[in-house]
């Protein structure tokens, strides 16, 4: 039984403070004693002086949180949210190690009646196997007497306004059903609709499966870009064609970066293979979508071929450097995937995008320009990557100017008719 | 040019009169002068009759088609529509023979300025190459000279009678952009909403795209069902759940069979493989589904043993033998796989299944008894395979009358909740 917490003695901590957590501190400020717990001191130091590097929160909003990196300081709350990073490891396996400080580190923290809900993306199984036994074996406490866990998964969408936290349908659940319940009511306060799920599993498989499915049709039009490629066919003009069917879904060809499509099946896929299922669909997807970067250059490379243009040190122009577009975030953008292609083919790489500041960038073995001002009559080759909403001024023939007489323009994401470039994906 | 055709003279033959054709026929008999060919005689016998097997057209609307088996007959006619099915082979690689045989017929018949128009499931390249040369070859006309092609993708969809001919979106392409203006104008007369292709080439390509992403989705939430049987979680609740999201598309796990999404695939793959490139995300798409019978066919059998029900033959009764729910046809149905599956292992097989007439299956190889009545307190257990809208009374109570008291419920499509049944997919 959770009976304890009454609605005028909730304290909420919410662990982690990027594009998860700090909207929901936000969110729950207005309705609740909050504080939000970070432990990266340039971003603790950085929300104090209310400057949110994500974009997410505006400049007088912010004045009005509370933040910390000091465990201390929020020791006495009763309600912990857990909103840190699940990544994956270099080989491509879960990598928990945010999620595992989090939880040890309110361990030392927990008090008896206690509730941790967590935010982040696992895989089924997560919370009340690994989190749960850490948080038992540390403290002492008993799951379901002592203490309570509940999960609801987080569906920001960077980029996205009209998504935001409070529009959005937010799936509930809890270690027992009393748990579920209250988790429901709490979250209510800040979001319109919410959806109870009868498990916490239940709710983490949802959760990996709904970018694992997008991720899925993505590579799927992308294996159809490489057939079609083939055919001599424009993948796009074949989209929009099937596109008119009332049951088709449109999803076109591109690079699949970011912290969750790319990342989540993964956790969908290790569980699998530790409960002896090789999972074969989902895998030859994530292939496809993984390889995209290196099949992006040479097809570049053979527009240059076709077109003669030979040079000993190509000159590229890469418009877009974000994983999504109309966000500056640059982490796991595949991006990189084509820049690092191009520096093994001794390219000169600019790159530009207004959305992205120098200094935030943190990459050390990749070798590029990030330019302010795009020369003209300067490139050999153009790779139009990300579709941002501040490219709409780009005309063709802007895009024509900054290159020399002959050159290669590879339309990645359909940014124009497929007539003013080389090729499209 | 096309010029010689006027809308007064226009005469129509379509070709073919299964699911595709007739309903062509009825509606292109409102408006122009028709006659439809099949060179099946049974079918023609029975339409000629006002009898159609399919139950697309009403016996009223049969009586105004005029029908034939008799090549001459047509040979006045100008506009050719070919209905003809395009299947596999048992390799999996498209049988292209009715197709072929159609076109050789009408190679036989053909005029000056005649067009002729295909609706089948076809590869890109197809019409203008394999079709285009026999027609060539076997009458001395020239392509966009002497005679003209189009295609445009049939997207009948059995059993549901509100997606019908007049308000699906139709594509049109044809072999000059003279053509492809003349079949829209032509389509526009019995169809609200036209979409024309740049190419035949474009048209072809968009129709087998549109069920090979259906099959894959499918084959994702099957193979979904395959991770979840592991995990202990049930699949419909866990679909439900991520279903709240906004964009997650909800497909759930089953048979694939039938004429069309379980075929095109391996159209495009087929001509992917030509042209050396080996499709890897489709194919393992197809992999899944064409497993699942077998895969059934095992769990049934993991809940007998679980159950501790040993029989030395048991008795089974299947819901449901149609490829898909609330139509007659049970051509290239998935439920005989589990039929087949289930003879090897010495079960006895009754299939209950209202949709389905026993004078017209034409199975020989598959042991099963199609029941009229279901025996009470008589079966080990009972797989419920398709929901067809008229299984609607079947409560689970009544369901388990027709078991003996120890039994398995597997109830594939989720007909009710999970507590009625002793496993989903």
């Amino acid at each position: 039984m959770f009976k304890k917490i009454k609605k005028h003695n909730i304290k909420i901590a919410v662990i982690g403070l990027g594009y998860v957590g700090l909207p929901l501190l936000d969110e729950f400020t207005n309705k609740f004693n909050c504080i939000g717990y970070d432990y990266n001191k340039k971003r603790i130091d950085e929300l104090s002086l209310s400057y949110d590097r994500t974009n997410q929160i505006k400049k007088h909003k912010l004045k009005k949180l509370n933040f910390t990196r000091d465990l201390k300081k929020i020791k006495n709350c009763n309600i912990f949210i857990v909103t840190v990073p699940t990544p994956i490891t270099k080989s491509n396996k879960p990598d928990l190690k945010h999620l595992i400080n989090a939880t040890k580190a309110l361990s030392k923290i927990l008090k008896k009646n206690d509730l941790i809900i967590y935010e982040s993306t696992v895989y089924p199984g997560c919370v009340e196997n690994i989190c749960a036994n850490i948080i038992e074996k540390d403290t002492g406490l008993k799951l379901n007497i002592d203490f309570f866990l509940g999960y609801s998964p987080e569906r920001i969408s960077p980029g996205e306004k009209q998504k935001n936290l409070k529009n959005i349908v937010k799936i509930v659940s809890g270690s027992n059903q009393n748990i579920t319940n209250f988790i429901d009511k709490l979250y209510k306060k800040i979001i319109n609709t919410t959806y109870k799920c009868s498990s916490i599993r239940v709710a983490e498989a949802a959760k990996v499966i709904e970018n694992t499915q997008r991720d899925l049709n993505i590579a799927f039009v992308n294996e159809l870009s490489k057939i079609f490629e083939k055919l001599n066919l424009n993948t796009h003009e074949v989209i929009e064609a099937a596109s008119t069917k009332w049951n088709f879904i449109k999803f076109v060809p591109g690079l699949v970066g970011g912290h969750c499509i790319g990342v989540d099946p993964y956790y969908l896929t290790h569980i699998s293979k530790k409960n002896n299922y090789e999972p074969k669909v989902i895998l030859a997807g994530r292939k496809i979508n993984d390889s995209m970067g290196k099949y992006i250059v040479t097809n570049f490379f053979k527009l240059f071929k076709k077109k003669k243009i030979i040079n000993k040190k190509y000159k590229i122009l890469i418009l877009g450097l974000t994983f999504k577009e109309n966000c500056p975030d640059t982490r796991n953008s595949k991006v990189f995937d084509i820049i690092k292609t191009l520096n093994k083919k001794n390219c000169q790489v600019d790159v530009f995008d207004p959305n992205v500041k120098k200094n935030e960038l943190e990459i050390t073995n990749i070798k590029f320009n990030l330019i302010k001002k795009i020369n003209k009559s300067f490139y050999n080759g153009v790779i139009l990557a990300v579709k941002h909403k501040n490219f709409k001024n780009l005309s063709p023939n802007k895009i024509k100017s900054y290159c020399k007489t002959n050159n290669v323009i590879y339309d990645l994401k359909g940014f124009f008719n497929k007539k003013y470039s080389d090729a499209t994906l």
